[in-house]
């Protein structure tokens, strides 16, 4: 192939000086059979245990998307924990069941499931409404004035309750795809259960999030003096599981997947970030609550504008939306848009939440979920455990502040309450300043039947006194607002795989269609392949001298010591992606070619150079650019492939 | 304190130029309960849901030993999957039960358990005899001549049977720890079970090895063009789960931990390794089954000498042991032993087994195993699924073998043996040679009754003839082999971290002790602190732009900017094993003091320069030797701390 040779079918994004002006809501000239049929031939993913006929919703990763996923993990390291300063930590997947019980995912991480009342299969019941919807909206037979009721319901049915859906399959007769009738839906907890220990009794579950074991570990992350100062964000990056009741959509919705996620822990009082001022310029494409509620289209908008106009309240919140949408661009990811979570549609911790959504053929796919989860959970397992999980402020001078104290006399109320004492103390510690007071006020008189923990004591006025005092505070503490940044590590390469892909068509006449993944180096799963021209000494010598060089430099290379034409090499390398080819050849001038992938453009570099120019190339933090080498060596006329 | 603060306290391994002439076998001048007061003080790890009072065998991972693990896994990566250009996967931890069905997981992954018969407290039966015969060694009342029975119980009881146990149980009338009887002992598996999909009748547990998903892939990254040729090794690193009956020693028998497992596939009659001569020199401290069983002592030997001596005849596994050694060396990890499994030890499906042991406070420490799984998990997996899961060899010139043709009458058959018909075929293509040319002359005198899967079928001579002919063959077929070295990635890191760890005496006269960390910049979870003299300007505006400098370069910085002197500062950072700490001060020459941890000698360098030194110092892969730096920038006595 030439080094001109026309690119088509290439979707626009896939040039470098591509901006978005307007958002594209499809993948130009794209083939989903053709992508997955790369994508399984050249075994980027494959489902799991495929001697055994494959296992739905689970995924094994080739060697070039496992690449992908450790760049992707260096490369969040790098942007998220190293440069902020975050505390990350490894936890366990495996977590007991008084956790989830505390967070409310025992009783509320469910989906809604119907069954076919004939076949006995299982649908998750807002996708099977979802696709009954489709068919009825392709019908010709349905009415009109019927269809528009249809697409209505098509448009809520993903943010409609179990009673609503439940309503819904009445008044529209809703069956199963075959036809039969439906069984009555039942929530479906999406944790996958498991025993710990050899008794057989404590029950465990796979975590559906990181954020628990994140959140459980405020406290010890300042006790342990690992965070100095608050606000702090702690990260964590491992598989999560969710035991999907109808895996689908290739890495989209799958049954054990890898997170990233932050939580960033603040006072409530104060969510501004100190760095907001770095990224409040950063233009992004955001669909916000309104533009939704009024079938309006996304808008592209600064961060500043956003954040003033009241759609982004949280300042802390914001800054993180700015900083994914500075590292879904590292990772060359182009087509994306933030979409906030209409009200009804938000998780039962979240108090705002912001999806990243990334275009794919699948239509607009959540992959990072940035969620304002308020004070939610650390109250849950304050809560649950009765320890102090708070987080502490200290003002600036100390504080004199008018209180009022309780006092109880223990050995009167021993007598007076007997067991019921603690809970009287608990109780009169706990109440509120203004009702203390007219407690006081009351037991002047007399008396009181008080009602404490679910009981009614008999208190008398010995039993409890209560008097102002001027009390000196140096702080005060509290239960920290969190702000959590979720990626989706799966879906957000998946998501990165279509994007890079395009079909490059051969010049020579024959019009071979061949695939290409337009990845960033730095993102790339392979940074070089080395070609010799011929299996032949002294160039195959010269290409195994050369491969072994790249490889102990730490640039992961593939080698093609395989018969057959160059164009066949080249087309095989740019299938997986790898930005560089190095072809060894017969010249007496100590030099080789070294091919860029995209342009298909060629240069003559002195063969102790080479590894030097390629691994600036493909550094991932500060990347050389292929014009300056190009600038640097001299061109070489490609060969016909 | 001063730059030659005398160094009390340390293990003489730490010592950079310390090469073991003489094996240790304790880690000297070390207090245990130190050492897990400061790991747990600076939180390197933690009970997991420490605010819910913990859960034995699932441990957090906090800043410090996460990083280290990051850093772990870059040079794992680099060492093995890039400079050996393996096949790198990954893979679900959620496996179906099938697969562990085949590799005889279901059955044979148990431990044996016993119960107390009053409190019904569980104990794996080896370890309970274990600790059993320390309490009757200890005893003063145990007559001598009994105590030397029990020593050898105790040498022998970890590679003992259950029916051996059980026999040992009654014999020397073993208690529980409480003094009650035991119950009959009963396997208990190790996996951890679930239920995958929503019908719950899919069985399914979390991997307690990597092994199999790696080796399901054998023939698909064949048949992806991932590998090109044989030999080739693929490998995972991900997490693995056993439930343990009796989780301790902190992190090294727990419950969920992550593996690094390498499979490499190869001809069996094909074992040599083209990289063998360049591992062949290294020395280790070798403890071959030989040793072991006539109680001798462990040697310094090269791998060519036990490798000619026939203790490790498989050249590939002697070459991944030599490539291990490596890796531990250039994990700062200095005191190690290969041990070889003896015969009753070794797993189900291994033929040879070495360890490397790495020493502990525990002990002498599994991990690393290195086995030799020859070809057993291929055949199972074959058995099960009956798919072609085998490699191929081209002979160098296409062979012309004389092979027995089979012919089978379908016709015939159907109408004689009717559903039959398809076993009996199989079966006639399936039977050696020589039972074919039995039977070929059995059914030359007339019909034979043969038995073809649990049934007898009457076979005459019209349905099947034998003959011989001429077939050319240009390869054949083969179950490969499999070398697996497998890294216990938890277990290495907490030996690490034991190995690096001493105490330093201050020579203030307080004579307080101090906690160091001897990390290897490329191991140290973080790599630099930024301390500021004083919080004052212009020393703190200084610090804070020298911290996101070191930040932004990707170095994994600390900031100190509490109150507080200098040297209780260092101590801090010596504590988590940060290597080299910069001190801005009030001095006009815009230079700062650069210190490095384990000598406290300190120099002068300039403020623009220092990032740049810095990370020459830790470059996980060609560090720059403190030496040179020292040699190069002024000396900076230190100020009393």
């Amino acid at each position: 192939m030439a080094a001109a040779a026309p690119t088509t079918g290439s979707p626009k994004h896939h040039d470098p000086s591509f901006t978005m002006t307007e958002l594209v809501d499809k993948l130009e000239g794209f083939t989903r059979q053709e992508f997955e049929d790369t994508c399984i031939r050249r075994f980027f993913f494959g489902l799991s245990n495929d001697p055994y006929g494959g296992t739905a919703g689970l995924y094994d990763m080739g060697p070039s998307m496992c690449s992908m996923k450790a760049n992707f993990v260096d490369l969040w390291r790098r942007h998220f924990v190293i440069e902020e300063g975050m505390m990350e930590m490894d936890l366990p997947s495996v977590v007991p069941e008084e956790i989830f019980i505390a967070s409310g995912h025992v009783a509320k991480f469910n989906d809604v499931m119907v069954r076919d009342s004939v076949t006995g299969e299982n649908f998750r019941l807002d996708k099977l409404v979802d696709a009954w919807c489709d068919g009825k909206i392709a019908d010709a037979k349905v009415p009109a004035a019927e269809k528009e009721a249809i697409k209505i319901l098509q448009l809520d049915c993903d943010t409609m309750t179990k009673d609503e859906l439940d309503a819904a399959i009445i008044k529209f007769k809703i069956k199963s795809p075959k036809g039969n009738d439906l069984t009555p839906s039942f929530p479906f907890n999406l944790m996958f259960k498991t025993m710990i220990g050899p008794e057989g009794t404590k029950t465990g579950y796979l975590r559906p999030e990181l954020a628990q074991g994140i959140i459980l570990n405020f406290k010890r992350l300042i006790d342990t003096n690992c965070a100095q100062k608050m606000p702090y964000a702690a990260a964590c990056i491992g598989q999560a599981f969710r035991n999907e009741i109808a895996p689908r959509a290739a890495l989209i919705r799958v049954r054990e997947f890898a997170l990233a996620e932050i939580e960033h822990f603040m006072n409530p009082e104060e969510k501004q970030h100190p760095k907001y001022p770095t990224i409040k310029d950063i233009k992004i494409w955001a669909f916000d609550q309104n533009q939704q509620e009024k079938h309006e289209k996304p808008t592209l908008r600064s961060i500043q504008e956003l954040h003033d106009a009241g759609n982004m309240p949280n300042e802390t919140l914001a800054y993180f939306i700015g900083r994914t949408a500075l590292f879904l661009q590292k990772l060359g990811v182009k087509v994306f848009r933030f979409r906030q979570h209409k009200k009804k549609e938000m998780a039962h911790y979240a108090s705002d939440c912001w999806d990243a959504e990334l275009l794919t053929t699948y239509g607009w796919v959540e992959c990072v979920g940035l969620a304002d989860r308020s004070a939610y959970d650390l109250t849950c397992h304050i809560k649950a455990t009765k320890k102090d999980l708070k987080g502490r402020c200290d003002y600036a001078e100390p504080k004199v502040v008018r209180v009022l104290e309780r006092k109880v006399d223990k050995g009167k109320c021993g007598k007076a309450l007997g067991k019921d004492t603690g809970a009287f103390i608990e109780h009169v510690t706990a109440m509120p300043e203004e009702e203390a007071l007219a407690l006081d006020a009351a037991l002047n008189a007399g008396p009181v039947d008080l009602e404490v923990a679910g009981k009614t004591l008999k208190i008398s006025r010995d039993l409890v006194t209560f008097a102002h005092k001027d009390e000196k505070q140096t702080g005060y503490t509290f239960v920290p607002s969190v702000v959590e940044p979720s990626f989706g590590i799966g879906r957000i390469l998946y998501a990165a795989l279509e994007q890079a892909y395009w079909v490059r068509r051969d010049d020579s006449g024959k019009n071979e269609k061949r695939a290409v993944f337009s990845f960033l180096p730095a993102l790339a799963p392979q940074k070089v392949a080395v070609l010799p021209l011929m299996m032949k000494q002294p160039a195959e010598g010269r290409a195994a001298a050369l491969t072994q060089a790249f490889m102990s430099a730490g640039l992961s290379t593939r080698s093609d010591t395989s018969g057959g034409a160059i164009g066949r090499k080249y087309a095989r390398v740019d299938e997986v992606g790898i930005p560089y080819a190095v072809t060894v050849d017969f010249e007496e001038d100590k030099a080789v070619t070294l091919r860029e992938r995209d342009s298909g453009r060629q240069v003559r570099v002195p063969e102790t150079e080479v590894v030097g120019v390629v691994a600036a190339l493909c550094n991932p933090f500060t990347p050389m650019a292929w014009e300056d080498v190009a600038a640097k060596y001299p061109a070489q006329a490609a060969a016909k492939e």
